[in-house]
């Protein structure tokens, strides 16, 4: 046997596993061991018929008076609530919208606004990069505003903040280790010193727990492709605290973030509470397949999945210990299963491209990013404790028998 | 008979249409007239197989596969020179993301970086509003930058542009009474005062030939839920002029608009050509829907398409005249149809909201727009002479018998 633990234990975890359940919920063809819900979420198998009917009776047959029979204008809010309760925010403080990169630039947007003699943005250097591309893009227009980035030159986030920070724009999970990061206490740190705090929940949002009331942020942005199966390119996600609603002003001020939309007036007046952080029109079919996405977690805790998604990722980091050293593996992620989120990012010297394409024609699908980490993702919803076991079992063999030194799995395509 | 013209005449203008078989490609429902495809267009019936090939086969089996093998990635590029087709662009001069309204943000950022010392941003004040708030979401940001409304104060947007204009804003047809503009004629003289020209082809895009070389704009937008049949919400496009490329910048600089999107690079490094104009992660679902929109264009021309959308239009103008003045209705488009694209509409005093809502019950869906202005646009792809006056008959009626006057059709809903 190739890996120090037995398939049948992974067996007799996933007996026991009182969420196994919900893997029913999602269509996951045979074979596949899908370890890449960080970067795109299976399809819930309600989807097919939720999107069947939008098409066939909401557009078809609704035409345009379904953005009010079918609800399609506020699916920006009624979707908002949803994860607002996944989030520990209240109603009306998120709204769904636009991309990830967009709310960024609105958000930062709206900190600046509100405090005008601050014109500096703390990031990290480590962060996502649109994130900072996207600071990088308020600064090109904004005369005197700067970024500061953590790690750039050997400062800890902590140091930055200073009297001049409007802004300190945090990654709540680290997008390449799975590592998370403390942002209650930054977050306390910044207010103390008059700044704000804007956290992107891409990697954290419906894996663990997320209380936005108690990290106590100013707002945040938020993909929902990724741990809430929303679908490719789903839309994004905006959180204002309502403490804020009515004091800040963002510039992609488009009609759907007017007070009053259709009556079609020539200046623009700002809409109420998260509703400011609206732009243009929404791509229906996107929002609805998210809502297929949103209503699998409506009768499970983010709670239970976080305990199966940790049981899940430190039992892959057992089997892995177990020919890590022999084969040239390394832990890019720490090992310690309470300082991240359910990922495990590994690294090997030389083949991480090819041994992430060697196990995805082995039906095993993670991702590469550079310059050498194997990301491999553990969505609770979906994975059983035999997926990773096999996984694992996989990526022993593709190691030991350097399957992976074949050149086909060494051309590098568009999108790894 | 209550009209001046038989339905004979009209079924006898249905045989000899030559593009008569273009209906059979949409799904309309029996006993609907849909007037209201400059507000969504219906839904071609090929997407609902499109659609769920999308789901099952690229999304719950391909999975984050499908980036690459599926040509989701290069979407944005593939969709946006489908459209270059419609409206004589080449090959790499329009990209197909996010909407209507952050392309006019991105392209009105674009010209005022290539002329840092132009300030003004010239507009029409009859502009779709959204165009106007975005450029006043410019100008909030950007300390100089400053708006001049034609027809606000009696000006012709001939007299505002000057030395210091940046950027003329057009609509290539006015929403409310679908009047062309003369574009080609104030870009020459835009043109020769150093300034550029952005246009707006939201309600001329498929349904007036559009010839951006001839027209000679710098930049350009538009949505593609109305002529072009993309569906609700479907994603908009941006158009920059090959000459412009690598000379802009636009602050809405995320990672789909980065040279090396996938090498997570911490600096922005803008992207080639048109792609500098992409941001974040577009909505896989509505590009899908969008091609088939674009697909039944590939075997009709838009001149063909319209030389019909004259002749319906004009042939309902005839039959309403029959009957406006004695029932108190008042064109509010031009009735020359050589001024106009293919949408009539027309003025009540009182009734305009309501009667547009018992035509709705009557399966004539046009639209209302305030203060008094009820549009019917005429879709050349799937309407029929007979649909032409069998509205037409129905709007007699519905005046003739005061049916509107009715309470149920006086009740505001959120969108009209």
């Amino acid at each position: 046997m190739s890996l120090h633990i037995s398939r049948e234990h992974a067996e007799m975890l996933d007996k026991k596993d009182p969420i196994a359940c919900k893997r029913d919920e999602f269509f996951i063809e045979e074979g596949t061991i899908y370890l890449d819900g960080n970067s795109l979420g299976p399809a819930p198998k309600s989807v097919f018929d939720s999107i069947d009917v939008t098409m066939r009776e909401e557009w078809a047959k609704g035409l345009i008076r379904s953005h009010n029979t079918a609800g399609w204008f506020m699916l920006t809010d009624t979707l908002g609530d949803k994860i607002a309760r996944l989030l520990g925010a209240g109603q009306g403080e998120i709204v769904v919208c636009d991309t990830t990169s967009l709310n960024i630039y609105k958000t930062l947007h709206a900190a600046l606004s509100m405090q005008p003699n601050r014109k500096r943005i703390v990031a990290e250097a480590t962060s996502f990069p649109t994130n900072l591309y996207m600071a990088e893009g308020v600064a090109s227009t904004c005369r005197d505003v700067s970024i500061a980035l953590e790690g750039s030159d050997g400062d800890a986030i902590e140091d930055l903040i200073d009297e001049d920070t409007a802004i300190v724009m945090l990654n709540h999970v680290d997008y390449r280790s799975g590592v998370i990061r403390d942002v209650k206490a930054i977050t306390e740190l910044a207010h103390s010193m008059g700044a704000m705090v804007m956290v992107d929940l891409c990697h954290s949002a419906g894996v663990i727990p997320v209380d936005l009331r108690d990290l106590n942020v100013d707002f945040a942005v938020g993909c929902t492709y990724k741990y809430l199966n929303g679908g490719p390119g789903s839309p994004a996600y905006a959180y204002a605290a309502k403490r804020h609603h009515g004091k800040f002003t963002q510039p992609l001020s488009g009609w759907h973030g007017h007070a009053a939309p259709f009556k079609f007036e020539q200046s623009y007046r700002q809409g109420e509470g998260a509703r400011a952080l609206l732009c243009g029109t929404q791509h229906t079919l996107s929002m609805r397949a998210l809502q297929s996405g949103l209503a699998i977690f409506d009768d499970v805790s983010v709670s239970e999945l976080y305990e199966k998604g940790k049981a899940l990722s430190d039992f892959f980091v057992s089997l892995v210990d177990g020919f890590a050293d022999e084969l040239g593996v390394g832990f890019y992620s720490p090992k310690d299963v309470n300082l991240r989120n359910g990922q495990v990012s590994l690294t090997h010297e030389t083949g991480g491209y090819a041994i992430v394409q060697a196990l995805i024609e082995r039906g095993v699908i993670g991702d590469f990013r550079q310059p050498n980490v194997m990301r491999f993702g553990f969505a609770p919803l979906y994975l059983r404790y035999v997926d990773i076991w096999d996984a694992a079992n996989h990526l022993h063999d593709v190691l030991k028998s350097k399957e992976w030194t074949h050149e086909r799995f060494n051309v590098v395509a568009t999108v790894t």
